[in-house]
């Protein structure tokens, strides 16, 4: 290999001139922004209504995989942060997380020796990991009795047709009752995650799954020392774990947990749909004041204007998310002026991998060289396209070079 | 920012232990692996190919971005490599590719910088990149003038509907008149990508563009001091483009380029169907021998069997394209060693972020723990989601890390 990466150019939006701003051109484009006063605004949103609602908040670290993003999370009161995977727990505690929650079951070898290695060199940080299978939990409990160490561990409730998770409470408790005769492991709880239930209106069964998770840990808790934690909430019911579990019979010392994600920089399609249906039914969101706002942009150049009708931009299936609805334009720029775009004026209707297909209105001026800003949906899959994303002020000065860690 | 990257692992699906044996889960799984057995298969298959054809290949280095294999292809006799975008372009100049072909628009003022700084470094290296408009001609020659430099250029063909791309020869004439007299461009020739043509059978599209084009080149030549360089062909077309070119009548010095990028790898999905379509209607690609082979292949864990009918494996849309159909199971391993796998026994159903979802036949004997092999579909959009991939031998045994740069 000779890669020299000490070449001209670290990452694929980089800084070309400092101070840099993004709609003078300063940085190669396309590239993903995060607006600072939008991202502090959610940060603060959240951890105040977890605040409010005396849960503890454990935002899912695997939406932005972003260090910097972590450790404001934390300093903000976040309680913990959430990951997916054993690497993403590496990633969390080097950022300097102090509790770590693997909202996933923990299989294979290397990722076992991994988190034996994190609980030996971070050996302040609390981590645990999910079961549901007795299977599981055997291998980790013979895994970790050899390192000489202990595994804190959540059991999972799932649902017929769901993700996983132990389908039943009589499975979840005998599973329970495995666990606490196994030496390498220890239950700390509960974890379930809500929104695989789909549907049309999927409220009633939140709140019946709900329900069942409450009646569980009370019976679970006997097997616990000291808190018992139950944990549930993704972005989208996050309220609705909230209304049923604080008022639920719960174990004696419950500790209830939210992992919402995506709310970081929120969005402009199905994150922004749910949070509207959130605010339209939640009280306590109403009365916080303000709301959730979308952080996270894509900024392109118009690379073709070929036909009537129609352009191409120089962003694709490479830089953003496309499974939830393609980017939209959101503003227009021409020499760092802004220009008046109506909506519906100019839309995404075509991705490729380095190219986005826009049609335009009959009396849209778009020309080759204007700068398209795009709102997103399904913040998730946009972060992970980028090493690098710019955190900028609201005239996009960039602040900061925000690294991911993919 | 605190994070320490000189910590515990490099990258998500690092090596715990040496040598690795990825069956033996010696990395952190799920991991995407390359096998090495198919990777010069492929590279040497297509290189025969273009050779045999004589034309030159210039495989399309989006698909990978990955400077190892850039090398290998080079190393194989590759004319150049194909880039979408200036900072494409920069990798493939540090991995030291001598020519590259941006078959794309260069726009943006911290583009046209790096393009600029990587010409004035890498003075040896042959660049050149797409023109389809006036106003991009123009501020691409203004820019390279004032930068005492000259930009080569192709002129893009495109079609109506399409992606970039002039719509019509007459407009293909006129910007070639017109870049003729700009002093900071190079007309190097002509520029075409026929995989934008769809439909049930695109072919008489796709002959009747390049008829066009080769006529089209034969009226710019005129202005193209030296070689003129025709070039079009992904993955799907690449015999057509073959064809047609090598028998229309053409500039007196012509050399035509293909660009297949997806053949590298090669897939389980839309580009195995493709090629087996190419193999019956090419006798050439018959007559060679052999035949591209899947070399790309995703490992992962079993981590939950929670009903029966069930398993969900712990790789996700993080980790594999899905655009293109998801990922299917073809080996099935318990302790190394491989167990019978029947076809549709085990058949991925759905995605998420972090976990795909499986069904099981009735008889199947799927266990928490077991690994999968998956072949997949669309190698690009899997590439870009790992910052390594493990180079293996026909055992899984780790030979090298190959680096991506996205």
């Amino acid at each position: 290999m000779k890669y020299h990466p000490d070449t001209l150019v670290p990452h694929k939006s980089a800084v070309m001139n400092t101070p840099a701003n993004i709609l003078a051109e300063d940085v190669c484009l396309p590239a993903a922004v995060i607006k600072k006063s939008a991202l502090e605004n959610n940060i603060r949103w959240m951890q105040q209504y977890a605040d409010t609602r005396g849960v503890s908040l454990v935002p899912h670290g695997k939406t932005t995989m972003t260090p910097w993003i972590f450790q404001a999370q934390q300093q903000a009161g976040a309680w913990g942060i959430g990951v997916g995977s054993a690497w993403q727990a590496s990633v969390a505690m080097a950022s300097g997380i102090h509790r770590v929650l693997m909202v996933n079951q923990l299989v294979g070898k290397a990722n076992m020796q991994l988190i034996s290695r994190l609980k030996a060199h971070y050996h302040d940080v609390d981590f645990m990991c999910c079961i549901d299978s007795l299977t599981n939990a055997r291998a980790l409990s013979h895994f970790f009795t050899a390192c000489g160490q202990t595994l804190d561990v959540l059991v999972e409730l799932g649902v017929e047709g769901g993700r996983c998770g132990c389908r039943t409470p009589d499975e979840a408790l005998a599973l329970t009752q495995a666990v606490s005769e196994m030496p390498g492991l220890r239950l700390r709880g509960l974890e379930l995650y809500e929104g695989v239930l789909h549907g049309d209106n999927p409220q009633p069964q939140v709140e019946a799954l709900l329900q069942n998770a409450a009646a569980l840990a009370c019976q679970m808790a006997p097997q616990v020392d000291g808190e018992f934690i139950l944990t549930g909430a993704g972005s989208v019911w996050y309220d609705v774990v909230c209304n049923v579990w604080t008022t639920a019979q719960k174990p004696p010392q419950c500790r209830i947990v939210i992992r919402p994600g995506c709310y970081i920089t929120h969005d402009l399609g199905i994150y922004d749909e749910a949070q509207q249906q959130l605010m339209a039914r939640d009280s306590v969101a109403c009365d916080l004041g303000g709301d959730l706002t979308p952080a996270l942009e894509l900024i392109a150049i118009v690379q073709s204007v070929p036909e009537p009708g129609r352009a191409i931009v120089n962003f694709g299936k490479r830089d953003s998310a496309f499974d939830a609805g393609l980017p939209q334009p959101i503003a227009h720029y021409r020499d760092g002026q802004a220009l008046a775009l109506k909506s519906g004026e100019i839309a995404s209707v075509g991705i490729m991998d380095q190219h986005c297909m826009l049609t335009l209105a009959a009396d849209s001026d778009v020309q080759v060289g204007d700068i398209l800003v795009f709102g997103t949906s399904h913040p998730c899959l946009t972060f992970d396209k980028w090493q690098t994303l710019h955190l900028v002020d609201d005239d996009y000065n960039v602040i900061e070079e925000l690294v991911t860690m993919f």
